[in-house]
């Protein structure tokens, strides 16, 4: 059980498949089974209030989970999210980052499974969580 | 039980609060429970391969529901998601709008909740489904 | 795309793979797209104050979505089920059957989804609603 | 932040407004933050294979977050579920008690919502995971 792609090798790969979000998220940290996602906040994240939109916070929590299965089982582009939930819990604080941090529950041969805690950087009451399933294609 | 706003009102007043996103949702019907909110669709909302993106259809859910529970509880723009899940299951066509039809399933002192079911503009088989639960803030 | 099993085959299969639930859960219906599934209210589905306990709504929309994919797919008993979410909305009447309307969303080659709005018999207002995702063994 | 209701009390309370449930689950654990619920895994809690029914890990779940809460705000049995989702990732394994870890998230003047990974006792894979919401009427 080791890593697919390291940490340089997925922000390249992220910023080669998806270039448009290159500039919205970054990797803090990897490792078998967990991922740091941050959210690089912008103006372009935010609601009315200055606090980040629930689309940001989706993208971020989708992005954690994409990126930690990809880690895993290597270039596979196509993997699609198939289910998310969402819990929105406190107002994100303004102008911070948000820091996304997922664990890898399950990695089955079709399906994967992550789960999200996320956190106002600096802070640590968590202002959202997610669990995102991704299917994952057939070699 | 009839309509705090109408659909002009109700366009109207989401353009005030949350300008940002005017271009991008379009009210084609409301009735007393119901309704239909148009994704209308542009680069900005892809993702590779030409597909409308998972935070594109998170906002596009998520907005409809929002709509809906203004149109009855009126001028409260700080009513805040509490709770989504979402189901993806076909990927919508290139080029066309997402159409997310929503019902209001419960509206209730302290929460309401409206459930979406998306598909691509002309098409009939669901793209995406949702459920959002709304948290509306006392009088 | 029309129906492996009818009804009352449905039912047959039903009482042979899960005989423990037989007098827990009725067929009323059942379309190509569709089934009505009715919870045989007993006192042993109650919570205090005699209303129907949660896990019997989420034994009703489980069992629900299940048989709706069986009735699709054939004679799988070992579909199970991956991702389920719940709303409840209001209490069920006392004394009641819980009737779940369930619809199916989709029928993959490994996914299949469907969705259920759950209301007291007799009632118009839903009670509660599900979404469930099943994996559906190979062939 | 102190716990309004001990261990003992809290098992006590737990086995006078639910007395029907009082042989399932034993609260192996309860901190501020968190509580262990344990499944006294038994013949009616399983299906056909001898692993544990979905209703009984939903039922785990929700008495794992009802628990937590009345941990903190004491003696309210009319706290109800709102929402749920759950993610089922393996088989329990057969004969064995499942676990659940709860962390409360949040608990707010009007919601609480915690999450739940729940294990096979002496097994480290998680089987399923879960976050509920609960509405805690008002004093």
């Amino acid at each position: 059980m080791t890593l697919a792609l390291n940490r340089e090798e997925l922000t390249d790969y992220l910023a080669e498949v998806f270039p448009q979000i290159r500039d919205d998220f970054a990797i803090d940290d990897l490792t078998e089974n967990t991922i740091t996602m941050r959210l690089l906040t912008d103006d372009r994240h935010l609601r009315p209030g200055g606090t980040v939109s629930g689309p940001s916070m989706f993208a971020l929590a989708d992005v954690a989970v994409y990126a930690m299965v990809l880690a895993r089982v290597g270039k596979k582009a196509l993997a699609v999210t198939t289910n998310c939930s969402l819990d929105f819990m406190r107002k994100p604080e303004a102008g911070r980052d948000v820091i996304a941090h997922c664990r890898l529950l399950k990695l089955g041969r079709v399906l994967a499974v992550g789960d999200v805690l996320m956190v106002s950087d600096g802070g640590d009451k968590p202002v959202a969580r997610a669990t995102l399933t991704y299917s994952i294609p057939p070699r």
